[in-house]
């Protein structure tokens, strides 16, 4: 079965605590928008679908005290708990208009956000479906894709952006192979879509990051497949770090390379991949990667946790308004 | 100062203990040839010139015993111990040949084979600063170069053959940077290169072996240099699993890049690099990295410890011999 990466329950907010996967399915509660920028800073929840949606509920939740500073001040610490990801401030956007016509005519604050935040999650995961069926009219028979990173169900609030062509590509009867790069340093890929691919019982296989430019030149994969953080106006797509070698690498190969994202990862407002505030992590994560030093002492690490894919490494985008093409050239 | 992988002292042959790095600074003794072997298959010395100069001085071990059953023996290990590395084969001929010589002459073997593996190792110490005369003419006044795993001094009998350059660069007075790749799933880069370069007082950044398509992306790299451990007859070269994607992203960007290895690398009895023997890890070296369990339970891995890049990628060839061109054209 598909896993989810939240629900909202008995009046409060579960997250999956994606740090403890694979080794334990975890579920923590949440009831008030401060442990929900937390959480969200800290990964309990991650991906950005995933996080617009946790952030709504966060919202939500702010939203019980009825109070316009409380709720900006949610909106503050929500917003300002990780840069990367649009979908934050999206979600976090759409619910204080809410707020505010609420405020406007008098109306309690709690019910109607409630009800937003239940929409922005039965969207997100109206719109993994539609990206899974654009995205399955791009696969052959038996695919075998590639993707990195995680941008299955763990990472949005239905079955996942770049994973939904293959989970309805098996629901459909085919037999869809995954190579999963692991992602390093916080190891996404490994930790979470082998094991979400694995609870669907989908075929996946593990590799290191630097594996996937070899596997495409010995012709084992069909097409590359990944999510997106944010995507500028003009078609550049800030992503996990690694996903511009791998569209560096695809290139080369000839072999298409799709970015799947839902329509509220498409970001007008930011001209270029440049003006996209890349979130740099700790040198930690680097150095001490698995609590065992990794590196020499005292070295200077550099640790973005997201890179920039030029819109002219990339086939095609696949959101839930359908197919638009890249830079690329050809949709395969 | 510039540390050493290997020297051999009060008749036994000392490896430094490169799975301890950089935690701890061990050396291990070996008086015989089978420890030799399991030395190199378990990693405890690794880099192709530095596993040959000690499967050499393993066959001078050998050669104690003035017995060529015993030296045959010995050379079957030591050549199984790893398959991708090509000087290891070389030197463990050589070894066999003087061996042959003596024997035919009616003379004993352990002086004369002592002394070819002194030779070995001066020549591939030798070898290396001959590349990095070589490679320093590439190098600008300040350069900044992008490296992956360990092709360092650790690797070989002497400088190394990717950093020679930067070693050289920094003996006359420039002030070289190096971004090092961590290397997955080995580590070799973060626990290596980053250990020798300090201890060198090179300065030296760490990023994760992702992360360098971004950073030529972003222009923070004059070149990239990387090792090989065999290099075929057509010019395909195998080197540390991630090369082949470096090269995608270098090509990408025009940065040039160079591959560095002493001329007992070009294997000319290999037509090519699909003939090139790929060694493939244990699935453990990836889903329990650090001995923490990183992916799904039973998850399938794909481990390929080296990649072959082709010819078409490679900027130049930086040998002993000289600077030879690739397939990439101009030589910046």
């Amino acid at each position: 079965m598909i896993p989810r990466a939240l629900k909202f329950e008995d009046d409060a907010l579960f997250l999956l605590d994606q740090r403890r996967l694979p080794s334990k399915v975890h579920w923590l509660r949440y009831t008030d928008a401060e442990a929900v920028a937390m959480a969200i800073k800290t990964m309990v929840v991650r991906g950005a679908p995933a996080i617009g949606v946790s952030a709504a509920y966060g919202m939500s939740l702010a939203g019980r005290s009825n109070s316009l500073d409380f709720l900006n001040m949610a909106a503050r610490q929500l917003k300002s708990a990780r840069p990367t990801a649009v979908n934050l401030e999206w979600a976090v956007d759409r619910m204080e208009s809410v707020a505010r016509r609420q405020i406007e005519n008098d109306h309690p604050l709690a019910p109607a956000m409630h009800d937003e935040a239940v929409s922005i999650h039965a969207e997100d995961a109206a719109m993994c479906r539609q990206i899974g069926e654009h995205g399955l009219t791009l696969l052959s028979q038996h695919p075998t894709i590639l993707t990195h990173c995680n941008a299955g169900a763990l990472a949005t609030g239905g079955m996942g952006t770049a994973l939904a062509p293959v989970y309805l590509a098996a629901e459909g009867g085919r037999k869809p192979g995954v190579f999963a790069c692991e992602a390093r340093p916080v190891m996404q890929g490994a930790r979470l879509t082998t094991w979400e691919l694995a609870q669907a019982g989908i075929d996946v296989t593990l590799i290191v990051d630097g594996a996937a430019g070899y596997l495409m030149a010995r012709g084992e994969v069909d097409s590359v497949w990944v999510g997106a953080d944010r995507i500028a106006a003009n078609g550049d797509v800030a992503n996990k770090i690694s996903t511009h070698g791998l569209a560096c690498a695809a290139a080369y190969h000839g072999i298409p390379f799709y970015v799947a994202a839902p329509s509220s990862t498409f970001d007008q407002a930011t001209p270029e991949g440049a003006d996209i505030k890349i979130e740099i992590r700790s040198s930690d994560e680097l150095s001490d990667g698995f609590n065992v030093p990794v590196s020499a002492c005292g070295i200077t690490c550099w640790a973005p946790a997201f890179d920039i894919t030029p819109r002219a490494l990339v086939t095609a985008y696949i959101s839930d308004r359908g197919i638009e093409p890249g830079g690329r050239g050809q949709i395969a």
